[in-house]
């Protein structure tokens, strides 16, 4: 690395759900002008190929404090350092801690390019779910109290918002999805209209729609995000579509 | 058009924040790919002077019925339509009325492409705000009644969730955010981390980090994204940066 040291950078970036052409062009950029590629070895995997003279970075999975000190340190010693997260960076992702620790290395600039999270891929490929105010809820508790999660499904369903439902399932949490709709039956229709989607984007992508009720006995994974309806959401043949409002005003003019 | 009428297709595009490049390359090449670019007049602009020889069809604002209407008929007569929203087609965007109207018009298929919308790229621009779970509420009432509102507003402050409200004021609505934050602050800290971001993405962006008694008092408008933290949310120099939880796990490993 011939760079002045303590001119590096770290760019965090969310590269949406898995494909090349799911990421911003900006996104792609940012890989494109970066000396280095850091990350999980599943989402380097994505990229690497298309960036053959890029120095990697990538650890195990539960690594990630060390993942994110191996990019600081990078960029502390003068590199650009793309730092590729799924989904959005800022999204259950890796942008925070990034920000916590950079505290550390206070010569690196930090920044984050956006991309589309689960919750927006996922809705587009079931129809229009989250059309209007919606609550993004993860289901697991490594890292958050149960009660905490418990809590939220519950004022997200008194709130009437549409729920989108991240890490609904995992080997050691095969119930949680149940768990969890057993919470929102307490205050919702067992008829809401809700929707799962495997593999966003990838290959083996599986939509599902089914009411409340169904949802409860459905198989989910860590690959799959479930979205659950407000009380307006309803069907449109495959399709969940949660309504803005705007069929008050279509039947008005309809009706001139 | 010298397609087979009814082969057509209404392929809705969230193009991000704005800027060209802040869309995802599968967005960009499917405008590239369309005979007509249809969306209302100001997005419509942004991408016009790239493709100079698509057919394009612009309505005023809140004419979102008759713009469909005229997407939907020029894919029934065979064209590949692009339909562009700003942030994400599928979040307060058009892609939810596009699947109703499109009942009216069987031969035509309907697809969904997913951009990031200003919850995300608002985020990323001040710093991690969303690490952990979030809420979108929009303080517009023009189809939404305010009580609805409200009672949303208190079922997230309660649930702990980060809340973006979107749409935060209008000529018409001046107080708004005044009267969201009043209701936020019969449950929430005064000193709860919150921020703004004016014209996400474009020119004359703006941002400001404060706390949710000074949120109340700041001058928003329609550009503007609000963002309130939850409880672990705090300030790290010029960002706002919300916890996954990773803190608890770093203090174990710097203490082996």
């Amino acid at each position: 690395m011939d760079r002045k040291a303590g001119k590096g950078k770290v760019v965090v970036i969310g590269m949406g759900p898995g494909e090349i052409d799911q990421m911003t062009i900006e996104a792609y950029r940012a890989i494109e002008e970066s000396d280095v590629i850091a990350g999980y070895h599943v989402y380097v995997d994505l990229v690497r190929d298309r960036f053959p003279d890029k120095k990697i970075i990538t650890t195990a999975m539960r690594r990630e404090e060390e993942r994110c000190a191996l990019a600081l340190q990078e960029a502390e010693n003068g590199a650009d350092v793309a730092f590729v997260c799924s989904g959005d960076a800022g999204v259950y992702g890796m942008a925070g801690l990034i920000y916590e620790m950079a505290q550390d290395y206070p010569s690196v600039e930090i920044q984050v390019i956006p991309g589309v999270t689960a919750a927006l891929s996922g809705a587009a490929r079931l129809g229009a779910p989250l059309i209007h105010d919606f609550a993004l809820i993860s289901l697991s508790d490594l890292m958050t109290p149960w009660e905490k999660i418990e809590k939220r499904l519950r004022m997200a369903a008194e709130g009437d918002f549409a729920i989108v439902l991240y890490n609904p399932s995992s080997r050691k949490r095969a119930d949680y999805l149940q768990k969890a709709c057993d919470i929102l039956l307490e205050v919702l229709s067992p008829d809401q209209v809700c929707g799962t989607v495997r593999n966003i984007g990838r290959e083996g992508e599986v939509t599902r729609i089914c009411t409340l009720a169904e949802l409860r006995d459905v198989q989910v994974d860590m690959f799959t995000t479930v979205f659950v309806g407000n009380q307006s959401t309803r069907r449109i043949g495959d399709r969940m579509v949660t309504p803005r409002g705007y069929a008050r005003e279509r039947q008005a003019a309809d009706s001139k």
